[in-house]
């Protein structure tokens, strides 16, 4: 049931159609966003991908499954209908429909610091999402939850550290840091120019897929391209011998 | 703002007092609860505690850590106000402070499955939340979202298939298999009985500590007993060298 919410905030009147069910606060956030507009951007690299799965896939299964996961995290940024732009900032021409496509020469900082430094000089104030390519067990629903913060800054970890993906309300008061502990130097970076962060808790965005063991959360939990193509290539779970909790088998 | 609703459901009429701003059927569903209550039961084995530690800390201190863990999720419980029980189901006697001790012989699975049958043969039909020991991350509000789901039975999964915690609606409808791929039996076991599971997206209850990489995690994202514990012990966290993400050291 939708109902007309009259608003009064910061001494201006709003009529906020409001479904009931949904948090008051996030329909009425939607609503001022929705005169705006968002946008995605997700780095992407072809190249030699994932190298430390080198022992359980061939460089042609690796960059399959790389864009099986690319298609994945596409899929639930388009899904969500938060973004009027979703950029692929890559080093090579891929196509992903219903992407842009940037290229860029340069590594992952340098690239993406361009990017929010390029929004800036065009006056594109709108919010940024840089999330990154690997993580396919993201969902449409975590996408919308991100976008609904109402911070400054969202970081989403990763395990040890890292920073899966980054949602930036104004660009030009931003920079990022990956690599190493990233997901500390993005709280610093926040800090230090005053704005204030959410750390975003969610298993589904934590899981980037780097080693041999995070092809079994695939398999667990993902339902997308990146499962359906490794159960093409015959893996399986299975209960591990050595008192573990699973293993991993090909068929 | 609190509002009071007058609301028809199956034919009978509630008078809800409710906050604006928090989802109406979350209230709703919180206010008709508040007339039963709900219990939590805490599995935890005392000797030996985290062996897969035993690189890193003595006996002793793994000891300490576990008890610091505890104490972690037992105030997270208890901060909730969710709860009109909690039980410590433990091999030994501990003492921790708002929880009732239950001494138990069996192991796991025996014992929380003697625990739910108990618990239906005395007509005690609350929903009840089994919650691993050994996940300090674990905070209020991830607790008052899992108990406002309104699915048959919540499902918290931790890595490499394992769970790490279930909300369990009807205690004499399931039963639990801990160990191995437990995350895939406890949903089979739901689909069986034909109940609606919910699969609950959380890192930080997720994040189950048994290995020495894990510990950096806690001292990442811990806020509680565990994370303080670690600093007191000089564990800090370091930029790793090998090109990893972070790496640990003692000072």
């Amino acid at each position: 049931m939708y109902v007309l919410m009259v608003y009064k905030y910061f001494g201006r009147i709003y009529l906020i159609p409001w479904r009931t069910g949904m948090v008051f606060s996030k329909a009425f956030y939607r609503y001022t966003q929705s005169f705006g507009g968002m946008r995605a951007v997700i780095p992407f690299k072809k190249g030699n991908a994932k190298s430390r799965l080198g022992k359980l896939l061939s460089e042609k299964e690796r960059e399959e499954l790389a864009m099986a996961m690319l298609n994945d995290v596409a899929e639930a940024l388009l899904g969500s209908g938060c973004f009027g732009v979703i950029d692929l900032l890559t080093t090579s021409i891929i196509e992903v429909k219903g992407l842009n496509t940037v290229l860029t020469e340069k590594g992952l900082n340098e690239a993406l610091n361009e990017y929010l430094g390029k929004m800036s000089s065009h006056s594109i104030n709108e919010p940024v999402l840089i999330i990154m390519a690997d993580i396919p067990l993201v969902s449409i629903k975590n996408i919308r939850d991100i976008a609904a913060s109402a911070t400054d800054v969202v970081i989403v970890p990763g395990r040890m550290g890292g920073t899966n993906a980054l949602f930036i309300r104004n660009p030009s008061s931003f920079h990022v840091d990956y690599y190493g502990a990233s997901f500390i130097k993005h709280k610093e970076i926040a800090a230090g120019s005053g704005l204030e962060i959410e750390v975003f808790d969610s298993f589904n965005l934590s899981t980037d897929i780097d080693e041999v063991a995070d092809i079994t959360e695939i398999l667990l939990h993902g339902k997308g391209h990146a499962a359906r193509y490794l159960k093409k290539l015959g893996f399986t779970v299975v209960e591990a011998e050595n008192g573990g909790r699973v293993g991993l088998k090909k068929i």
